[in-house]
């Protein structure tokens, strides 16, 4: 685990409900995130940063509500906030030890934020850490707060600016490439295929339109799925009455969010489905999962069409990055296309994670908030990340070889179907059949067949005519 | 195979491009259906009915379009236009009895299609079954139109009217008594439970407004994925270029569809994407997965509320509707429940198998239609059914026990969460540990705190107060 | 529903524990099954006959059982037996009406099974339909048994019996053409592919042997996961004690059922769990999931080896079964490719379905029966089916290109591999990457390198000695 | 990325067929790894240590075969062995800085494994890093090898050696527990619960009789997907026709490795499809996912009979781990259950993740190799740990509330069963509706009934008598 950092023998003492343990000294957690280190002893995979850097916004925010709305004092706030916008900016990440794996609620991650954001206010305070005074990790830190609202918060708060900051700007660059591309390549002719097999013609800027439309297509579901991410549940407090939590605070905090972050998060309509479901992150994880599918395609077709460089389709040359084979000299392989479909596939079963996880929760609560959001977390970096290596190290390099296009195109007999029109279908049919048969050009058996003269084939014929696009 | 209806012994010959072949005497499919019975022996399920009528709306505007924009005679495109009407709605259902499992693009069924409609057109203005005189399948019929251009497009319309004509309608039901019982029992207070343990108070109007608000955002999610399902493929013919097809056919085409439907149809943007992949309706199978996600919690929610009567938490009855046992005799069980519970499973296997068809086309034509229609639509059918069968059958009639209700409410120990404002959470923690280890009640463990005098125990722990509802 | 047939308008009266209701005179069932048509109008789906048949076997031999064990009068259980048999046999499939979205136990089929088969034993020892007299669905036809016993153990039935009787044939026929073609091509060599790029050659044959090695391991997983399939709840009535049910009976029952199916059943070692919850159905199904893995390669294979006919691979032909396009003419398609690629997208689909409902079962009773069976049977058939299919109308007729797969060998540069051990990985690389970059053939960058004289290069670049299958 | 660690400022050259390369002065990677780090900058996971070690093993006994064949000179194969030596142990992890997400063939890790190897093996001859002499990576350390055999190979000896190492002894531990738990509470009678109604009765010990069951079957579900795992593909080198790999390799390489490993591995029958498919890890991805179906069912149920304390089913007592709420003091929840829900939730979508790697493969070689193992290692490392905290924590400290079992046994209505028999069906529903209806007991009710006399009565409903269990 990354953020398992190895301590110094001293320790202190920190005490909850269920009495003393020891923390090692230069630690700022408290009691309840040491026992959860030995509770929960499962896999290695920490709570990510992103979620952590969105529990101190939350602090941060709710620290100045309470102090806004009187409800702490204005030196404790202060300090509260304070020390949450450390946590918000990453400082403190090596004080959050804890796994995925713990409760269902993110109580114990919750807990390890009140307990070193309040260590840490203490501390500024002039206050010894572990003492709880004069900042109080429940009474003063999670004031009208719950797990139960303020995990939740953090989740969305984590996935929007994730979204925001990385996946976006990602696709945002493949689409501009691919466009790009489709422009650059906008009349070169080439076979289309359908099923695998010859069919008529197309440009290889518009095949590489579909593409763009693809990922322009899935950011506008991507931003169309942030709509719900944006409602915060803060204010619920532990099953949505808000019990605890002062008039007005739900409004002010999304407020303040939306100012720290410059997004438009607002207050959830009801609480109550806010904390007992995640029908939001479910249907976000489905526009990840479209995204996946799109991205498959897309990455599939490039290698199919990169295939060879002798003995397949060889019509796109991609950008040779490093040696492929540890056998086989001068081998070069798709690796970008394979990394992107990994994470495809990766994307697509984190969704399936994520679906278990929304259908299960009982009553007031969804208990599985913590996989949820590790799911999302991780679909929104692989994508990012692999998109931009894609872009990036494959697409932005990609040529086409003009030649084999030519030759590919000359060798067909599926441009029989501009024919159809002209002879009827059948009879057409009858032609395409006789020069598959007997090895003839389509030309040769359209002529033999003595309908048409050269002329007229000539003029039916014209590949530009028949892509439209010229 | 439900509409694989059997005919009398006599035949008549049909002919393609593979030669003659018998065919049932009654039936007016030609030759390419008749081979694909026979080449398609898979399963039981045929294409979907929704899916066939939407073909008939494809064919009759097709056959409109094109006599309004010259391509087919006016007689023809008439009689055209009538037999596909008639294929709309669904007179000549018996007369498509091929598999789902057949070619990935619908080729077949989509033959099926033109071969019927164009032996009734013929049929209609005096011409012989099979004789393919006056109206051909493929120069008529099939004018201008493809495969992959025609069946992507009965895919779109088939799910939009489905979606409209049931499942939104089903949806908005289920709201209402969500709304209804909501706002009914806003006053009836309760226990609320969170990890399945005692919690802090809610009413059950406020319980049940949150699956409310789970519904009415459903509902917002699939009527937003909706929108690109309005676009439609047809114009682009076989690989996007529009090949073929006559100018001003697509736009024409969608807005004949938006007036057949009364839905607001348009033509796709980009005809190569449209073809290539089907991330709309990936996306749309997106949202029902959310969707199942969302019944699945609400219904597990109810028949866990119910369960008992005597040994579970027994604090919703519900409807009695049929003996639950065939060996414990009077027992009752939450049948609906469990019946759309199924249905939410099967949405979620079906998203999987969509998920699967979408990621896997190649270049010009995802070749997985079949199996994404019959999915997509099953998936509608029954969310749609189940739905409404639980609605009725069960939540209409569903009852609080306000006896239990109130029972549970004063056992519970979780008010003392009222306290920590005042006593701070590690003193009312204590004596929340002490009621529970010594049995006491709340109010004797407090009492006996000696913090705490009784009229301020009152005065805090005050149920409505605690929900906000009153 | 295919199989909820009309009947005449004269009905007679039925009864159960919620009163008298009107049944249509000429069908079998009786209060419950018709309460159960009303009250579960979900989908179009019925039960899986092969259920129903497996239901058929559950109340025959438990009619014996019962009638040996003395629980029974020799006359009522040897006409339950004989009614129970030709409900095994399929005669009264048109009596089993209901909808698989049901109670999740399958009661609702259940009962209609103890319904038909009391009344139809009722009518041979001359007794009224309707009357219970002398046979009681209850009473009799349920003697010692509970639907938490009875169906998940015409679950397991219906599951060995299609496998065995459909599936693994189904494979094993696969398996045959494929070792064949792998025999009869044994020593055609070709290059070979990673990573979809030119690699090291290899024969057909052996590319072969791979698919007949992949089906020889599935058939094997999925003989495996019988094992569990082949063990019966029936005897553990309705919590797993076997209340109300004859010592001796759950053993005696199976070697009945083991009897009259030919396949070897033995009763369930632990009860309580094989009515609880369904791993050995969820185990099963991702054997299943395994096959679908393999076939979905396998067939991806043979269509991308077939590509073209003159653009793609084209190292195979597969045989020509219809038209391919409604608008190319001549065009033909891997269509048996295709409809085996959906059926595996189904059949992964399907497993998350299983999946999806064996995780979520509530303590004595897993309630997602019904979804269960429907899912895993409806696998098996579409694999049996859709492996038959294309194992006849397709592999069996594929050709090799013999030119074609010549050419490809050719022209690759991958064969430089043979002679990295001599020349050592580097220089190896850089000849290859020579006649890459200059469009050379591999024996021309080699000798223009210097180092190999030409007879060295041939005696190393022998590809009969490189796929070493000669 | 836990392994990318920093080093100092000072580098050498490394060097591949694409030229010169800086690398960390204090890192025995290569070119090669360090194009990798640049090219594939994806997400934060770094291929699992398991497989580096794995790995490690691979090239150990590779070096070991070479040696005794005669490939390699003793002293290379010798330094060789020894230097994967400390790989397998270890010692190296912080030199193998990959992400998962690169080439689809894991070449970039196995290049990785090659450069580290090589430099190490140099150094302790007396080379210098970099220089690839005495021991070159591909000449020497990769002799015979390629990445498509040895990848797989390490894959296979990853999982076989986790689930020896870890899953089984966890599955162990739990079966044990449970099995104890149940011998411990065998007399304990309690209300059977179906459909989450009251049902006829069980003992607490026959409930967790079915759990421990579970455990037992999908123990050997594991065991029997193991099988194929110790299948290796080493020998087969890049398509599996084993060119440049000594006869005798692959059989001794087995050999080597069961030996080190003390597992049964051999060599595969057929290379080519062990390393074109990996069915095997599919099919073991399988028997994980039952594994998480089982544990799901268990957790879900050991939280639903000890939800409460006050207000739920309350019959079981977990053991109190740390405080559950920051809001509500004195709160106690399920925290194990809901981890371990949370890694089957996980399982379930690695398995997803896995089935979509697996069934995208082309021809001879499957590309989503890290992909697949880095899923099903961490579904075994999840599972291993979640499963022994859930024991430890949880399972363990669990006790029965005796006087709450008690009370619901009481209070139930459905001991009704046991009077079927003697009644028949039909009157005792009479008699439990009465009681329902009226909120009698059941004697009671049975009494008024006036059928039953009270010693009757008393005789029929015994419970001891109606589990079994006495």
């Amino acid at each position: 685990m990354a953020r398992r950092t190895e301590s110094s023998g001293t320790t202190r003492l920190e005490s909850d409900a269920f009495g003393d343990i020891a923390v090692a000294a230069d630690r700022y957690w408290g009691a309840q995130t040491q026992r959860a280190i030995g509770n929960f002893a499962i896999g290695t995979d920490t709570m990510p940063a992103a979620l952590i850097h969105a529990l101190g916004i939350v602090k941060h925010c709710a620290a100045r509500c309470n102090g806004e709305l009187g409800e702490l004092e204005p030196a404790i706030a202060q300090a509260l906030a304070e020390a949450a916008a450390e946590v918000m900016q990453g400082r403190w990440d090596a004080h959050f030890p804890l796994s995925v794996w713990q409760t269902g609620s993110g109580t114990q991650t919750h807990m390890n934020a009140n307990e070193v954001i309040a260590n840490r206010a203490s501390e500024m305070l002039g206050g010894t850490l572990g003492s709880k005074q004069p900042v109080h990790p429940n009474d003063h830190c999670n004031r009208g707060q719950s797990s139960n609202d303020s995990f939740p918060s953090a989740m969305h708060i984590a996935t929007a600016r994730e979204t925001h900051g990385r996946l976006l700007p990602a696709l945002e660059g493949l689409q501009t490439t691919l466009e790009n591309k489709s422009r650059e390549w906008w009349r070169i002719n080439k076979i289309g295929r359908t099923h695998l097999q010859d069919a008529t013609p197309l440009t290889l800027g518009q095949e590489f339109s579909g593409f763009a439309r693809q990922i322009h297509l899935g950011r506008q579901r991507v931003a169309s799925a942030l709509t719900d991410i944006h409602a915060l549940s803060q204010g619920g407090t532990a099953v949505g009455t808000g019990l605890n939590c002062a008039p007005g605070f739900a409004d002010l905090f999304a407020r303040r969010v939306a100012e720290v972050t410059g997004l438009p998060f607002t207050s959830a309509d009801n609480k109550f489905e806010s904390s007992a479901a995640h029908d939001a992150l479910v249907a976000f994880s489905g526009a990840l999962n479209t995204l996946a599918v799109s991205l498959n395609k897309i990455s599939n077709d490039v290698r199919l069409l990169a295939s060879g460089p002798r003995c397949g389709l060889g019509e796109l040359s991609l950008p040779e990055n490093e040696p492929g084979s540890s056998i086989m000299p001068g081998k070069v392989n798709p690796t970008q296309c394979e990394a992107l479909c990994m994470v495809c596939a990766q994307v697509i079963g984190n969704h399936a994670a994520v679906t278990a996880g929304g259908m299960q929760g009982h009553l007031q609560l969804n208990t599985f908030k913590p996989l949820i959001i590790f799911n999302v977390l991780q679909s929104i970096a692989l994508l990012s990340d692999a998109i931009s290596s894609f872009n990036r190290h494959c697409l932005s390099g990609t040529e086409p070889n003009r030649e084999r296009l030519q030759q590919h195109l000359e060798q067909s007999l599926m441009l029989v179907t501009a024919l159809a029109p002209h002879l009827g279908y059948d009879r057409a049919a009858a032609i395409a059949k006789k020069a598959h048969a007997e090895g003839l050009s389509l030309r040769e058996a359209a002529l033999a067949d003595g309908t048409l003269d050269a002329d007229t084939f000539d003029e039916l014929i014209d590949v530009d005519t028949m892509t439209g696009a010229h």
